[in-house]
């Protein structure tokens, strides 16, 4: 048995950028594919997202949405329509020019006699094409509210990608829903709002400030944008889901209108809301350390892994009729509202090395069972989240079989709710509502000389400026390397305080950060 | 009500081809998009998918194989790897050329100075970037079988688009697997031939027969494809699925190479499989009728659907209520081993407009609640089934609410093996076995001046010719507008009898339709 305290190669605290790295590679999360800013989810990081899709899928259609697909490429000329969002966008496309490729002097090249009329951009969201349908679609208040959603994957190109977090192409929800009024559009994105909010606090068990962005960082072609916000272990924000109030805009830009109660021709109001693989890196920077990554109960693709311990004996036969009786027994088991999930690892390796392939991947129990818990009736076990003792050695428990089978569902609630308090606790304790003055805010964001330093979030008195005013704020955030992450939705009384940026009375607070 | 015998405006034996789409356009499955040759699919369309991708995925997964997800783009070099794989699909693919869009004389155009180094094509399919990471995580016999599986879009340019049967993107799962030997490579290739028959047969209701392809419909690159074909209402065959033997080819031409428990190092064997939203269509031409889409239960994305029938009267709160309570019964109650689907339909519209809606789209029971039933405590439903008595006429029961509740979940699991018989006597009734002779084949294949005729398929006796003689038969097959769909699994003793085409003894006798 190893006594190294950590088992990745690195520490969050000596080098986090690389630490993340680590846990996605050692934890068979995803890597590179060799295509510019495109990667492979491997199975263990694809478990999580399935299971994050059908928790996700299901809200969504409980709160009365409906999937269908869109397609993936988007006509040149419905992305122009909508201006705010070409100037959005238009930047990032993958643009499909040919439909046919040819053996051109012995190099296989696009050919020129297969170029397309118009080009088509593969769709870094569908607002565009959505919207044509819904033009066709909607035509009295009858056919209001539309609630549509898509699982779907989504390309922008990215020039500094990094895995999970900012990747070429990535997988995701979008919402789209159309509405007769501006309030009904507002309740939509609302609850929206806080089913992301319940999915990161309650699922993912990461918690969110959910929140109002400013003007600045909206969504292109949005009237407003919201957003959950939630704090990296390195204390960066990390922007996990938005909900956007598109108004009336794009209904303007594509005609979709629709006759009121009263006979009047009248545009549509439109939503649009979504989450994606990002979660996943979420996830890894909320709950990892420095063995690798901890994985809440309720997203695990495997709750508990069992391992048995051979050793080429009589006995091993005997081992493995226990551990597959006690899968099989696990497996009947309910834990917070579904059927456990269980995994007998049988791969032909050694035990030790299995140990540490799930440490690393974060399976919440993992079952060591050997000879003598076979003699015994017993099973060993750790729990990821008491993984090590104090000096840093692995704690192993012992509990007798049918004891084990007892409490372990509670064990798993027990995770699942304490991962989420230990992330609250740190967040709730990093963010700082002391400082009231801009060199104080500077100097509390000023890099330190070995860079390492954590900065957590800080919660400023806001006029909300606009114009001119809003510029020079935004040149000093970025000259501080910040950015306003949101509003939050909750606010206390702002009382006489006044605007740390604009020296104004100030209408509300918003969160200061560096951000993914 | 309405008398008339049949609610689609047009026919299957009048117009087969216009037939299809309105059933597509009125069960509300899917519609053009305005992007050449994509689609969009709509609620009801994707609530189909959805719960065949849902069941599927299970037993995909039951039999070993792991979700995960790979790029989007492959590199044109990838493609450029197995020389059969690029002749078989260079022909028809998008090719992104630029990353970012630019004004340029004011109109919005492929930036020039944004253009790709290496063009990147958007996957047809994934062999060739799934082989290259093949290549890097396949080390050692003990890495062996890696059982993989995806659910992705792919694109491959149509010149003929028709909604779910050829677009240019579609959805579809494919497997990727690799193996230590032939062996275990073509038990896997079978294995997974007999998932998607199970799969057809069973939850689909849509018999098929499962066979090889002759050399000449093989996947470009593979040493043997097998699949599945079932037959529309029109006698034309469906290619439903198909599973492939890749040889040792793609690990050749991209080094996926093992070293074996002897010390040596071999080229691993691979096999990929895949179905896509084809089969909506599939199931659309084998269930469909002249009132529309018949769903097989376990694949109706609602199963029993309650319209309450109200007259704006104070009778209608007792409708509503009853109707509420009714749902939440049936809802409770399990059929075909899942919880029943039940939609109760609260739309502001006519009653009778719900009528022909869900008649149209196929749902399989369709509860009619009025006042009378309430007072009665009786339940009036049709079966989609047995929507129409002899003369045409809309046929509604009546049931005492208990007795409803206490037979449905038998009507659902009737109806599901009701579709499967109907459409297999069908099936088996329209294949011939007593076509010996050439012109006796080019006859039955004939054009009939109306060109409505019927055409089954025909089982013929095949001699497994190759080079310039298979090339001939090619030729004659594309003559009578036929193909060689496979070879079926079962096989009868083949005797003395001769081949039809080439004249030598037969080895096995093959399945020639005319097909999708």
């Amino acid at each position: 048995m190893t006594t190294m305290t950590h088992a990745l190669p690195v520490r969050r605290q000596d080098d986090f950028a690389a630490w993340y790295q680590a846990v996605i590679d050692q934890a068979d999360l995803a890597e590179e594919s060799g295509v510019r800013g495109c990667m492979i989810i491997r199975p263990w990081g694809y478990g999580i997202w399935q299971r994050l899709q059908e928790r996700l899928d299901r809200r969504i259609r409980e709160t009365g949405h409906q999937n269908c697909y869109f397609p993936l490429f988007i006509p040149l000329s419905f992305i122009a329509k909508e201006a705010e969002h070409v100037e959005g966008f238009a930047k990032e496309m993958a643009v499909v020019t040919h439909h046919r490729l040819k053996m051109i002097d012995g190099r296989l090249q696009p050919d020129p006699e297969a170029k397309l009329e118009e080009p088509l951009v593969v769709r870094p969201t569908s607002e565009t094409v959505i919207g044509a349908a819904f033009q066709r679609w909607i035509r009295s208040y009858r056919d209001l509210p539309l609630l549509l959603n898509q699982w779907a994957n989504v390309v922008r190109w990215e020039m500094r990608p990094r895995l999970f977090l900012r990747t070429a192409e990535f997988l995701w929800q979008e919402g789209h829903t159309a509405h007769a009024s501006r309030e009904e559009a507002m309740e939509e994105t609302l609850r929206m709002l806080e089913v992301y909010r319940w999915f990161s606090e309650d699922v993912l068990a990461m918690p969110v400030v959910a929140g109002e962005k400013p003007p600045h960082e909206r969504f292109p072609g949005a009237d407003s944008t919201y957003s959950i916000e939630a704090m990296m272990q390195d204390g960066k924000a990390l922007q996990a889901g938005t909900a956007h109030y598109l108004g009336t805009n794009f209904a303007r830009a594509q005609n979709i209108r629709y006759q009121s109660e009263r006979g009047d021709l009248e545009f549509a109001h439109t939503t649009s809301w979504g989450v994606s693989t990002r979660l996943v890196g979420g996830v890894v920077m909320t709950h990892g350390d420095d063995d690798g990554l901890r994985l809440p109960p309720l997203i695990a693709p495997s709750q508990i892994v069992i391992v048995p311990i051979l050793r080429e004996v009589p006995e091993d036969a005997g081992v493995l009729e226990f551990c597959a009786s006690l899968a099989a027994e696990l497996g009947a088991l309910n834990a917070l509202g579904e059927p456990v999930r269980v995994e007998f690892d049988k791969r032909p390796l050694r035990a030790v090395d299995k140990r540490w392939a799930w440490l690393k991947r974060g399976a919440p129990i993992v079952c060591e069972i050997g000879a003598r818990d076979v003699a015994a009736q017993n099973v060993s076990f750790f729990r990821r989240d008491q993984a090590r003792d104090e000096s840093g050695r692995m704690r192993t428990q012992r509990l007798e079989r049918s004891q084990f089978v007892a409490t372990v569902t509670d064990m798993l609630a027990q995770m699942q709710t304490g991962l989420f308090r230990e992330a609250r606790e740190r967040t709730m304790a990093n963010i700082r509502a002391d400082i009231t003055t801009l060199d104080e805010l500077r100097a509390y964001f000023a890099e330190p000389k070995d860079g390492k330093a954590f900065r957590g979030w800080v919660r400023v008195p806001w006029s909300r400026p606009e114009g001119a005013q809003l510029q020079a704020v935004e040149a000093e955030l970025k000259a501080m390397k910040v950015s306003i992450r949101n509003a939050p939705m909750e606010q206390a009384d702002v009382g006489s305080k006044r605007c740390i940026f604009t020296g104004e009375p100030a209408r509300e607070e918003v969160l200061v950060a560096r951000a993914y």
